[in-house]
C-alpha cells in the first residue's frame, strides 16, 4: 500500500507511521517529493483493514496496491475454477441456462415450468421457497413445502436445483434439498450467512448485490473462499443508477472483468437486472457474447398469473426461440450451450 | 393504482385487466384517450405487488399512486411517534447523541470511551460486539465477550446502549444486552431478521441501506410496525453515488422527506456516510439544522489505535467541542440537546 | 397526464386544478377514492412542463402517462429510421464500424490509423479536432488543422468522417469538413448547440451524457428533430454509477430499449464507456448481440503513445482480430458487418 | 503518480516505462515488491494526462497521488478567496442569499419578485433569461429581452444580478448586463465556453454537473483561473443518484469538502436540488450550518403561475420567514447574513 503524507506533516509524524507499519509486519520504502512525502509499504496485504493509518496524524490518505481479496484473484489461481453440479460443469466450454418460475407456487406450476425449461434446453432449475419481496404483504414464498416440491420436481425431470436460501436458521433445511444455495444480492454481505454457507460445502451461486463494486462482490466471495469452500459461481444480476426506465442497470461488463481478475465462473440474471421480459432475450444473447458461462432467466408458464415478478417472466415459447438464438451466438464465440 | 395500456392494446386486453382487478377487489375507473386507454384502480394497496398486471398483453406500465407503505405513513398516524429508551425520548423536542466507538475492543477501550462520551454529552452509548467486516481476514467483533462489556459499562455509566444484531441466530443473545437493536444498513432488507426483531419488541433502530430509496427504507420499517413492534428509529448512514471522495453521499434532505411521509422519529450517522472524522462535525451540525432527531457518532479515545473504522472516529476533545457548538445549533431551530 | 391531490385538498383545491388544465387546452377526468382524489388529463404532452401544477396547493404529484418525447418515438414514426451517409447506411441490415484514433495528432498518426481501420473493416473514420479534456492542461486538439487533415485522409482513404462539434462558434467550420456531425456527451444538453446542429442537415451523432436517462437522450433528440433535421444516430457510451473498476457503467439495456421506445439507430462506444482497451472486445460483440446498429471505437497506430487516451485503444491488430469475430456475431444475429 | 506494474511485466516492460516517465521530467523511484513492481514518479501533475502510461506493455494501473487541479487547490493558496460583486463579499464572514424567480417572465414578475425578496433579506437577484429547458417545447427563455429587463430591476432595487450564460454566441450580450456570470450545471464541461468566459473577468458562478465529482468541478474551476480569472463561486445543485423522491440528492457533504481542498467560496442551490419548494427552508439551514456561503433560492410571486419550475419556488411570504431562521443559524455557527 502507499501512504500519502499531507503537506504539513512533520518527520516525527513521518516516523510514527513507519513504525507502525513495520510493527504490522510490513517493509516500507520512504520517498520524499518537494510537496510531500510518500510511504510504500509491502505485506500482508489482508492485513491492512486493520491499522487505522487514515487516522494518524499527518497523513492524508492510504491508497492500496492490490485488491483486497487473495484467495478469489486470478494471481492467487491461474486457471478458470469449474463448478460441478452432478454431470454438468459451470466454468468450462458448456454454457448452462438455469431457468424456471420466480417463485414456486403450486406443485402443477412448477413442474409445468421445469418440464417445459427442460424441453427449452435448460439444464438446471431454479424456483424460491423463500422469498424476500420488498412488501410485507407480499407472497413470501411456500417455503419448507416449495423445497420438497423442488426436490420433487427434480426426481421427475431430472434437473438439479438452484434455489435461495436467506437465514442461518433455514440454511440446514435448504441444504438438504438444493443443489446450488443461491446468495440473494440483499444477502451479498451478511457475512454470517457467508461463513455458514461455505462449512455446508455445496456449490454457492453468489448474486452481486446492487449496490456493490465488483471489489465487494469479489470480498464476498473471498468469505465463501476462505471457509473452505471454493465452489462459488458468481451472478450479475444489475445495480442500481439513476436510470429508471429498467430495474436496474445490467453491469454486462462485469463479466469480462470478473474473467480478468477472478478464476470464478460467472453468469448473468437478465430478468433480475431488467425487470421487464421484453428485453430478457436481447441481453441474454449479450451476455453469452460478452463471455459468461450461464444464464438465469425466469419462466413461468402463465406470467400474468405469476405471484412475483410476472413481469419479467418469459413463457415457455418464448424461452425456447431464445435458446435456439443463443445456441448460435453461443457457437459464434466458440462455446456450446449445455444439451442434456 | 394507474394500469396505461400501450397504443396496440384491443379491447380484450382491456376487458382482461379489469376482470382481474375486479376480482382483487379494485373499483375500476376506465378512462379513454385519442392514443391510449388508461385504467384507474382504487383499493387495498398492499395487494398491488401480488398482481401481475405488467405481464398482461395490452400493458405498457402501472404506476402506483400511494406510497406502498402504510402503517408507516404519516397519513396513518399523523403525530410523531416517540421511542421511549429508559428515561429519554427519541423523537421529541430533546435531540440525543449515540456516541461511542465503532468496534468494542476491550473494558478498558469502552470504559473510557464511554465516560469521554458521557462527559462530552452523549446520552446513549453505541459500539459493535459483531461488526460486519468487508473483509474476512479484518477483526470481527467480540461477539458475546463485547455484549457483556457493554452491560458493564452501562452499569457503570448510566448510559442506555444501541448495538448491531446481525442474523437470527444471535437475536436472543443480542436482545438480552441491548437497550436498543440496531439493524445494520446491510441487513435493511434482511426480511427475516425485521419479523424475528419485531417480535423482540424492544426499540429497533434501522440505518438506511445505501442502495435503498427513502420508499424501500419505510418498507423495511413497514416489516418491523406490522409485526406489532412501533419503535423504530431511523437512521441515514449515505448513499452510494457516483462520487467518491467521501464513502457515501450523505443525504440528509431524507431528514425533512421522512418527516413529511412519516411518523417515524429519523437520526444521522454522519461517521459512516462520510467515513472521515474531518468533516463529522460540519454535518453533524447541518444534520441537526435539517431536523434530525438524534445522531450517531463515533468517538475512540485513540484513533490511530482503533481496531476498525479509525479514520472516521473523533477524539473525544473533537466530539465535546462539537456538542457544544450542536446545543447552539438545536437551540437555533427550537429544540435542544438532550442533558442527564 | 395524472395529477394526484393530497389527502388534505379540499373541493376548491381540486377545483383550481381543473380549471387551469382545461384553460391549457386538457381534457379532464376526475376519480374520487376514500383518501384521495386523481385527476387524468388527456391532451398535448408537449405542453406538460408549462403548467406548474405541482405548485399548486392540494397537488401531492403529477405523473406524466406519455414519454414527453414525439417526433422521436416509435409510436409516431413505426419504421426505423436509416440515416445515410454516402452510401452507408446505419440502422439497416449492415452494421458499421466507426474507428480511429481518440484524438488527430498528425498527418502521419491519422492516415496510418485510417489505413489500418480500414484494412481491418471500419467503414467510417473516427477522430477528433477538438478535443474537451477534463485538465485544461492536457492537450485540446489539432482544431482546424486537424479538420484539414481528416479531409485529407478521407480523400486518401475514401471514409466518411465522424468529428466533434464542441460550440455554436466552430460549427460552420466543423460543418465544412465532417460528413457527421458528432455531439458529444457532455454537450447532450447543451441545447443552444443542438436547435443549431439541427440546421446544418448533417447526419448527427448524438452520445448520451454519462447521467442522462433514455427519457433525457431522446429528449435531446427531439431538439434536433423539431429542429428539422431527422438524421441523428444514437450512441451509448456508459453511464456513472458507484462502480469505478471501469470509468463508466455501459448501459447495453439500453440498445434494445432505444429499439422499442424509438425508430432512431443506436450504436455504442466500448471504448469511452470502459476506459480500458482490455474489455473492449468482449463488450463490442455483447453490443452486435445485443442489436446495436454499429460501434464507435478507438484504434491508435501504437496506443502508449497517443496523447488522449491510449489506454483505451486497441492496436490495428486486435481491432482487426475483432473484426473477424464481430463478423460471426452479426451473422448470428442476422445481420451483416458493412464491407467496402 | 504511482504505477503499479502487473505480476507478468518484465525487466524491459519496466524500463520502457522509466525511460517514458524521465523524458517527461519526472523523477523515479522504484520499488520492488514479491509480486510486483511499483514506480513511483515525482513530477509535474498538469503533465500525467497526457502520457499513455496504462496503454503500455505491463502497466496493471496508475495512481495519482495529487489531485489534478492545482490553481484551485488550498495547497497553492491558504487563504480563502473572496468574491466582490460591488460592495458585496462572497466568501467572507457574511452569507449572500441570491434570490429570484427561475425565468425572467415579464417586467411585472421580476419587479415584483425582487422587491418581495429585497424586503425578505435577498442581497443578489437571480432569474434566467436564457433557460436550458429538456423539453424543446418548453419556454426557453425571454433571452435578450430578458436581461434588460433585468438591468432595470437592478436599477430599481438597488440589487446585482446573477444570470446563466448558456453559449459561447450569446456570452457578449450576458457580459453587458450580468454582475455575475452563471454557468449552468449542463455547462460545467462546456470547456469552450470555460474559457471564454475566464477572458471577460467578471465573477463566475460554477455550477457542479449533476454527474460531477468535486475533482471534475475544481477541473472546470481551474480552466476559469488558469483562463486568468480568479473570482469563482462554487455552487452546489445536487447530484443524480438513484433516490427518485427528490430530484437530484443535495451532496452538503461538498460544502465542507470543497472549503478543505480548495479556496474558492462555495454556495448551494436547494431549489434546484430538490425540486420541491417543501424542502427548500429544511436544506436552506442545513446549507448554512455546514458552511455554505451562500444560498441561491428560487422565490415566484406565484408559484402556480411560474412558467419554470414553480414547484420549487418559494413564496415571498416563505421566504421570508426562512431568512429570519438563517439569521439565527447563521450566528449559531459564528457568521452573518448579509444586511443591506
Amino acid at each position: 500500500m502507499i501512504v500519502i503524507m499531507n503537506h504539513c506533516a512533520g518527520q516525527e509524524d513521518i516516523q510514527l507511521v513507519i513504525d507502525k507499519l513495520e510493527q504490522a509486519g510490513f517493509r516500507v520504502h520512504l520517498s520524499k517529493g518537494v510537496e510531500r512525502t510518500i510511504i510504500g509499504a509491502v505485506g500482508d496485504r489482508t492485513q491492512i483493514n486493520d491499522i487505522a493509518l487514515e487516522a494518524m496524524p499527518g497523513v492524508e490518505k492510504v491508497v492500496p496496491i492490490m485488491h483486497p481479496f487473495k484467495l478469489a484473484s486470478r494471481v492467487f489461481k491461474e486457471e478458470d475454477t469449474v463448478v460441478r453440479v452432478g454431470n454438468l460443469e459451470i466454468g468450462g466450454d458448456h454454457i448452462q441456462v438455469m431457468a424456471g418460475p420466480c417463485a414456486v407456487e403450486s406443485r402443477e406450476q412448477l413442474l409445468e415450468a421445469a418440464e417445459q425449461v427442460k424441453a427449452g434446453g435448460a439444464t438446471i432449475l431454479r424456483g424460491g421457497a423463500y422469498k424476500p419481496r420488498t412488501s410485507p404483504y407480499s407472497f413470501q414464498g411456500l417455503e419448507e413445502k416449495g423445497l420438497k416440491l423442488l426436490a420433487e420436481v427434480r426426481e421427475i425431470t431430472g434437473l438439479p436445483v438452484v434455489t435461495e436460501v436467506m437465514d442461518t436458521s433455514t440454511l440446514p433445511l435448504v441444504s438438504e434439498y438444493a443443489d446450488i444455495l443461491q446468495i440473494g444480492a440483499r444477502n451479498m454481505q451478511n457475512f454470517f450467512l457467508l461463513r455458514q454457507v461455505a462449512k455446508v460445502g455445496k456449490p454457492v451461486l453468489l448474486k452481486r448485490a446492487p449496490s456493490a463494486t465488483v471489489e465487494e462482490w469479489l470480498m464476498a466471495a473471498e468469505y465463501i473462499l476462505a471457509g473452505g469452500n471454493s465452489n462459488v459461481i458468481l451472478c450479475e444480476r444489475g445495480i442500481k443508477s439513476f436510470e429508471s426506465y429498467t430495474r436496474n442497470t445490467l453491469d454486462l461488463t462485469a463479466v469480462p472483468v470478473i474473467k480478468y481478475l477472478s478464476h470464478l465462473p460467472v453468469i448473468v440474471d437478465p430478468s433480475h437486472a431488467i425487470g421487464n421480459w421484453r428485453f430478457v432475450g436481447d441481453m441474454s444473447r449479450a451476455a453469452v457474447a460478452a463471455g459468461a458461462d450461464g444464464l438465469l432467466i425466469e419462466v413461468h408458464p402463465n406470467p400474468p398469473e405469476a405471484l412475483c415478478d410476472g413481469k419479467q417472466s418469459l413463457t415457455p415459447q418464448n424461452f425456447k426461440a431464445l435458446m435456439a438464438e443463443l445456441r448460435v451466438i453461443a457457437w459464434a464465440v466458440g462455446r456450446e450451450m449445455e444439451e442434456i
